[in-house]
């Protein structure tokens, strides 16, 4: 396939988007940070499957970062990332640049309320209101007929969800499966940053996930057991996570008792890497 | 001209928009909470003569009143507004129900930044999310081309530029000048509150205004010295003003010498009625 179209002014963007409608065209978009990996591409193929015409932003938004995070480091590698990008069948990259995004005076902000405060919104307080509204300005810059995030950032699937819902946004979003190594680590542009020895310790987290997953399977209902149980597991790896929360899905409301639709959610520091991984529970 | 067609669907509306595009139509959108008078009405002649279908929604947003305020008696008059709104150009009445725009669970909410926090953002703190929520839903459930708001509601029409700027909303915002009675009071839903002496006094709010105007228009620069003016007036007809400020266009930035593009605005209560009103200085 042709490499895409990397496209960094939103005028021209609206025109590509415009052109592809009288032809009945349904329009996707998948907002990414770049540095893609095989997660993104999935979303790309999801959308390529569903759509006439897959739009990727390629974005590093500095507002979802606080200081001291990661922002400037973040892996950027645009030509890598479009050479992921046509094969997976998509036809345009909107890479815009910081000023394009948010030029001098910029303010706003989106708040979507009490989704965005547990976990992530407890370790990062500022993070949500950067993603929200940088999700937003995207789907007014790119009017897509649909939206393709992945579900290893659970709660930024929520955060969308909900914003999506209560603006009104006339988007319909998709929510793909975590993409994992074949050792089972989750997908992340930040699994760049870790040492070998660092990357063989990150295991711990996914293995953690399935250490919980099977004790529900056996019968355990008692989220502090579960929990215990993960922390153990992620101790003798030496990992001493931000969070490991088991929650009701759709609500990130705290369970102590597994009933329902439940997600487990871990956020832990391997080395300098700060990574998150989830599963559903049942 | 025909009575305007009341939707309060708002998946109806969409198809309404949707159909009166390919007929190369341009759509215009006005935003209201009803109870129209003739300020009202030049911004639908405004929006039709620029559009070829002029939309006006009726919504008394709860979420822009603070507890206390007249959210419960803010008149509502659906079939007067529509008598008014057929002969002005308007075919259709986007009239949603409070369940439909706020269903249970809404959260999110839109903080524009500095543009909301004087003035009225300092008498009325949250009224300006409320705001900038509602007018993105409306911009989100009606994706019109334009957008018109009246002048009289000056930093609101602030806090919304800044919105549609900072969030990159495709609508071009069109602002139309202060509609007055006779006697130089501005058009407002809530001048039917005030009683026949409150309407008398409440002359004095334009009449300070002017006397402003006067000040400088003879080369007065001082704005205390304007202001001292202006509150003498208003104290003739015993009127204490919340505020009677002297601000940079478009930035709201306080003034002490009046040079550049400079408004002045007040608002101040007549008996339990809170009135705003502005004029351009120069």
């Amino acid at each position: 396939m042709s490499p895409p179209e990397v496209i960094t002014d939103p005028a021209k963007l609206r025109q590509r988007i415009s052109a592809a409608r009288p032809a009945g065209k349904r329009v996707a978009l998948v907002p990414t940070m770049g540095a893609l990996h095989a997660g993104h591409v999935s979303l790309v193929e999801a959308a390529r499957r569903d759509c006439g015409v897959v739009i990727t932003s390629i974005f590093v938004n500095p507002t979802q970062f606080a200081p001291g995070e990661d922002y400037e480091r973040y892996p950027r590698n645009l030509e890598g990332d479009c050479a992921l990008l046509g094969p997976a069948g998509c036809s345009i990259v909107f890479a815009p640049s910081v000023e394009t995004m948010y030029p001098a005076g910029s303010e706003t902000s989106i708040d979507v309320g009490s989704v965005a405060r547990p976990l992530e919104g407890e370790s990062r307080p500022t993070h949500f209101a950067g993603v929200a509204t940088v999700v937003m300005k995207l789907f007014q810059l790119a009017p897509a007929d649909a939206a393709y995030f992945g579900r290893k950032d659970y709660q930024q699937t929520l955060v969308v969800e909900r914003m999506v819902r209560d603006l009104n946004v006339p988007i319909e979003l998709a929510v793909c499966p975590i993409v994992r190594e074949p050792d089972g680590l989750a997908m992340s542009s930040r699994n760049a940053y870790l040492s070998p020895e660092e990357r063989c310790r990150a295991l711990a987290i996914h293995a953690s996930l399935r250490l919980a997953e099977q004790l529900v399977g056996r019968g355990e209902r008692d989220a502090q057991q579960i929990r215990e149980a993960a922390l153990a597991l992620l101790a003798e790896s030496d990992i001493t996570p931000e969070y490991v929360a088991i929650v009701r899905e759709g609500t990130l409301e705290p369970l102590e008792v597994v009933e329902g639709p439940a997600v487990i959610a871990i956020a832990a520091r391997v080395g300098k890497t700060r990574l998150i991984d989830n599963l559903i529970l049942q």
